[in-house]
């Protein structure tokens, strides 16, 4: 079992009967709605709902056989689970490289327990030092915003696809990617000025939000939980 | 001449030959446009450029001959003439009842100089008595986001158009008009919950925004200019 399926499997642990679940995006959470899936079928779980962070896993839990449902029929998550990109040690969060920032936002915010899934590589000492920062602008006037986020000491370019086309979210904007080459000095205030910008849908800053970190490393699994 | 003519015509007293312009949306900014149109046409401004702040507003200058261009070839705009909905003594603003508010707002902070144009109907002493707050929403889980709006003081519901289908705005998201039956206690505090709230794209409160005010009443045309 790689790190990605050990902390995978970890987490199903905090999924129980009757659950209405956050599933996030990426590669270490697809290997989680997969193991979900098996559960439920074998009937080792039931009753469980999910509200999907992105077409994508939207698609895989459907196929999975896993009930779907939105926030404003369930408006509290009793569970969240989603990747992350860099993790601090406040367990504050880069997340959204895989292009479902807002989506994962809009649901996670909902969670009373939000756990986040990562081996080992995505624990840094500060935030933006391994990852650039993901940014999800409107379309309109693009490259102003890009221009404007270059101000904020980061390299900031346009995230174009293998064929050289600006890569579209599921919310039909566009993504940024914010290089800060000796990482991000105050996050919370970064976070301020991205979120008061107009142009600038939402951030991969996602600060007090997770409870838990399950961490897959070389030497076995482990829980890192916020203090209060 | 009506009100809403008399305060374009007042407005268009500030724009001056080889300026980069602003243009605003809405019934009273569609008549600025007119008219700086035709003062190009007649050859008393020449060099003037236009940044639209809707597509509407793109097509009107278009086709009176104004040159366009956008924020990212000129990110200075000298100017910028635009509608709203109120004003209140401190010339903040509720703006976007006609759609456009996000373009509005990117296009907005890059003015030198802002010029709101109103009769004295949008005169008020509290943002929010007489106008709905107008919010931008992605579509994502909308419903979810106009429950959490009415948790703020407020009756929000998303906008349909006359056939019932909801209101897309020129960048794909839906609008939410947001009743304060008492008004709008308090602005900054309002603003900032908006801003930092996952899914919600922008909102109308445009505050510390605009230079002057040209009000047209039926006394005639005034000046209020904030106080710096």
């Amino acid at each position: 079992m790689n790190l990605k399926q050990q902390a995978a499997s970890r987490a199903l642990e905090f999924v129980k009967n009757g659950m209405v679940v956050g599933l996030g995006t990426g590669s270490t959470t697809r290997i989680f709605i997969d193991s979900l899936g098996e559960k439920i079928k074998s009937g080792e779980l039931h009753g469980i709902k999910g509200v999907p962070t992105s077409i994508a896993s939207a698609a895989q839990a459907r196929a999975l056989g896993i009930t779907i449902t939105t926030l404003s029929k369930n408006p509290q998550l009793d569970i969240a689970i989603d990747g992350a990109d860099e993790v601090d040690p406040q367990l504050d969060l880069i997340k959204g490289m895989g292009g479902a920032l807002l989506r994962e936002k809009i649901v996670e915010i909902f969670a009373r327990t939000f756990i986040v899934i990562v081996d080992e590589s995505k624990l840094v000492s500060n935030l933006g030092l391994s990852s650039p920062l993901p940014v999800e602008i409107v379309q309109f006037e693009a490259e102003a915003h890009v221009q404007w986020l270059n101000s904020l000491d980061c390299e900031a370019h346009l995230l174009r696809d293998e064929y050289g086309n600006l890569v579209e979210t599921d919310n039909k904007n566009f993504l940024v990617h914010c290089i800060f080459p000796n990482g991000i000095g105050n996050v919370g205030e970064l976070a301020d000025k991205l979120a008061n910008r107009p142009g600038i849908v939402e951030h991969g800053l996602f600060l007090n939000m997770a409870n838990k970190v399950v961490v897959a490393g070389s030497s076995g699994t482990r829980i890192l939980e916020r203090e209060e």
